[in-house]
């Protein structure tokens, strides 16, 4: 066991109370549902709001990306589980303005099940309401509709709050986080499992010098478990596949985001960054802007993935667009 | 080996390549020395020039505090080992504008030694210079002048560059410094050693399921090594310590830090951060403020720090004065 934890069974309930706290500048608790969080921003005027969830386990995602201009509520669920449908509806009912909510959380088969259900809840209440599951692990199917949603998450959220921010109606702001999600690609590599905290065990098992290249945020299987290479190596390996399923040519713009999943250094990670902006620009691909740090991650997991966000005019509005957050501040 | 990275020699330098590239909008390298970073944002106006510095492995120390209103210049040395007394000086020459220079570090001998004889260089050639090495580990010693720098160091830089922002004199910057460390205390557990990148084995060896209060930043001894604790327990052991050696009490006023020491989760520091809030309050001491997160590393180091700032009008106005770097936001 490598965890700070009291009981296994609490870590959820425990980690939003001190979230809670630690952030009430940015955040509250819904008094109605433990398991929603709401931000302290929520625009006076009717505006689509934007609803971020998710299991828990991937902190800062979900609930570290409420504050001004992000998401508007969090809904949880347990570690590495969907919330389930009541807390779902709950969120739509504490931040609709009468414009309807925009759901946005990765592309799950259990994620998709309970906010499907949470959102006929919430239409059943008069509450417009509409989802985008995202989907931008491309190792995980060469099918788009199949992938699942990794890192990339939070440039979904990112686009779609600006959208939202900017006065779009639900319909056109979904279409904003559609066009973002296709626009991004991801791919990961861990050297470890997570630890559960009820168990105080790994997941999986790992051997020491072991890695996988594509595995997904909660250890979904990769190409092939090898031992350990060079992190360069590592990298041209990942943008190799990242080129091939996804097209990206010369002259394209991109913005960069590499996602530490929760233990691996953030030495290691520059390291890394370094390698892809060196193969980048060698490929006569053009870097707009750098994220590099745990955005996303899976607990105490070693890994980081590589995410590429190909850009247009409209997205780099998107992108760009202020915001205040405890994860995600920018201030143009 | 658990970590992502070439040839353990380089990591340095590449970590370093990747920063920089990665943050080009904060940051660029000193063409004249590779182990100087320099922020983009050193004011026109000649103002005393705030320098951070030490070993790396900290990341996002020291480097990640560089941009507007905080550290002008970062002097990097090898991984956990002081900066040469030559970067020292460069950094030094590259910033100062004729009102002189407040070096930051940790109060670690091998840093003093090296940041003396800099400073010297800089003397020599003219250049006003002074240092403050930071003491917040209150475990270290009860003798302040002994005391290690820990993850407190960020609170000392924020406040002194403030001071120095606002035009004060070298002297009256030092002085804004040394008010700052003396109201910061520290205190660390550890559960595992980080991962030398040479050797890819850690520095020392810790038991699953072990744990030691008390450990500094590169697994310096703490109290005692026990079997690991419910996170409450460890915390109230730790508050327990700092009270006694601060004399913090009841209607005091504390900023929070809850520092990650790099591997782990972000969900076992707000865990950690509820315990803190429950026992600070039930106290009757004011939380006016929090950190969490990873802020000061051991690279891949298991384990947290617990910082108080004891506040008053000042500190308070010098801690909330706005920055803009890659790793500290603050948008008053």
């Amino acid at each position: 066991m490598k965890r700070l934890i009291n009981d296994g069974y609490d870590v959820v309930e425990e980690m939003i109370e001190g979230y809670v706290q630690a952030h009430s500048d940015y955040v509250h608790l819904n008094p109605e549902d433990g398991r929603v969080i709401l931000s302290n921003y929520i625009s006076k005027e009717p505006k689509v709001r934007i609803i971020l969830g998710g299991g828990t386990g991937h902190e800062p995602l979900f609930h570290g990306y409420l504050g001004e201009n992000l998401g508007d509520a969090a809904v949880l669920g347990n570690i590495n589980t969907s919330p389930s449908p009541e807390p779902i509806y709950n969120a739509a009912k504490a931040v609709d303005s009468g414009k309807g909510c925009l759901y946005l959380f990765g592309n799950y088969s259990g994620d998709v099940l309970n906010f499907e259900m949470g959102i006929e809840l919430a239409e059943e209440e008069g509450i417009k309401a509409d989802f985008v599951s995202i989907k931008d692990d491309i190792y995980s199917s060469e099918n788009f509709e199949e992938r699942r949603g990794v890192a990339g998450d939070i440039i979904v959220f990112k686009a779609a709050a600006a959208a939202a921010a900017k006065g779009l109606e639900l319909e056109e702001v979904k279409v904003v986080a559609e066009k973002a999600n296709r626009n991004t690609f991801s791919m990961g590599v861990a050297l470890s499992s997570a630890t559960l905290p009820v168990t105080g065990e790994p997941i999986f098992h790992m051997e020491d010098g072991e890695m996988e290249v594509g595995m997904g945020i909660h250890g979904e299987p990769g190409i092939e478990r090898t031992s350990l290479k060079k992190a360069d190596e590592i990298v041209v390996s990942m943008l190799d596949h990242i080129f091939v399923r996804t097209g990206l040519k010369k002259d394209d713009e991109v913005r960069v985001l590499i996602n530490g999943l929760g233990g691996l250094p953030l030495m290691d990670q520059y390291i890394c960054y370094r390698k892809v902006n060196q193969v980048l620009t060698n490929k006569g691909i053009k870097i707009n802007g750098s994220l590099v740090g745990n955005y996303a991650t899976s607990m105490d997991m070693i890994g980081m993935s590589i995410t590429l966000v190909k850009l247009d005019k409209e997205l780099k509005e998107y992108l760009d667009a202020p915001v205040d957050t405890p994860y995600m501040k920018i201030n143009n």
